[in-house]
This record gives structure tokens, sequence and C-alpha cells, in this order.
């Protein structure tokens, strides 16, 4: 597989309402499970909605993770895009799963930049 | 159509990059693309990788807006997450193929968040 990266849609319906409107436990889950599948985090955004809702985004060395809850609905969609070998996103996935105790998830994985012929000859960057 | 949400995914090839290594440029193109496609940007976080490569995402106020970049193949990965009315993700992606000198770009468009019966009995959140 000559893509670049594997980028993961989360659909989680039937979450935990109070803990999707949450921002420190959204923080910690999307901190943890991102440590614990082996990612490296180079920054993060959080922001709590008014009245209800929670965006956050962590950036990695692998790419993002990213999670959009609407409490009032009991829903989340994460978004998990890795280019790295180390970083497992499907683990990261079922650890997020667990701590916003989704009982209906739907995941769809898309791979991105296809790039056969980059490999073979990269372009040098001007310094 | 009852999804909570747009999600297009950019795969933009033979862009400038010397562009692409430029973390100021690119936090200036998706900051630009994001305000002019009428995004409320409530915050974000951008990371320079070594020897080359970007990282930059925005959080919005409609959702997100991400930027990876692979200089050395001309390649960036680009992710617009909508849930607003006002905001145009069409037109964000437009602005960025443009202001990251894409001559090959690709877009998939996802739907998120059917959430049919959730709309016709939203959850009460537990204060």
């Amino acid at each position: 597989m000559n893509a670049l990266g594997t980028h993961l849609l989360l659909d989680l319906e039937d979450c935990s309402p109070a803990l999707l409107d949450d921002v420190e436990h959204v923080r910690q889950a999307l901190m943890s499970a991102a440590s614990e599948a082996g990612a490296t985090i180079v920054g993060e955004t959080f922001h709590k909605f008014q009245p209800v809702g929670v965006t956050g985004i962590l950036a990695i060395a692998e790419s993002h993770m990213g999670v959009h809850t609407w409490p009032e609905y009991g829903f989340a969609a994460v978004d998990i895009f890795t280019c790295g070998e180390d970083f497992s996103p499907h683990k990261a996935a079922a650890l997020l799963i667990d701590r916003l105790e989704c009982a209906n998830p739907t995941l769809k994985e898309v791979k991105r930049g296809f790039i056969q012929r980059r490999v073979a000859s990269p372009v040098e960057v001007p310094r």
C-alpha cells in the first residue's frame, strides 16, 4: 500500500451525553487514547461551546486526532489521521469508543495520498 | 439531508514544495481560507517538522480545518469538517488549492452523523 496516510472517520452514536459535554473528560480521553496508541502529541486545541458541545483536536507527529461532540444527541464525530507506522489508529479509536461510553460506533477508513510516482522521485525542497 | 456535518477530504498533489514547508505561509493560507469562507476560528495549533513538513489545524465554531504537508512530495492532505450553514467548506477548499499552488487536487466528500431519530428527540444533558 503506497498511501501516505490512513484517515479513520468515526461516527459515535449513543455516547454518554454528560461525558460529551465535559471538555476536561474529552481532553483526557483524547490525550490518553493518543498516548496509549503510540502517538507523539505536538499540539492541542480544545473549545467548550455554549450551551453544549466540545471540540478538541490534537496535532500529533503522525498527523492528528480530533473530536466534535453533540451532547444533545449523544453523538460525537471523531477523526484520526495517521501517516506513521508506530501509531495504531484503530487502537486509538477503540480507546475513544470506550472512554466516551459509545454504544453505537461506526467507522469509515480512507486511504490518503497515493504517491507511487512521488516515492520514486521526491522533490528537493528549496532551502 | 439530515447529516450533522460534511467532511471534505482533499488530497493536494503537485503543490509548491517551498510553500508547503513554510509554516507561516501554511498558517496564513488556512486562517485566510477559513475567514473568507465564513468560518469563526476558536483555536489553532501549528507545528513545523524537521527536516521538512508542516501540520496545522484550526478549531472553528463550525468544526475544524486541518492540513498536513509533505513538501518532499509536493503533497498536502487537507480536511475540512463543517456542521454549520454559514461556512462554505467548498469555498475554503478552493482557496487552499489556490494558496498552496496545487496543480492536481482531488476531493472526497463524506457526510457525517445521520441523526434523524435524534433530531426528533434530543437527549437532555445533565447539568
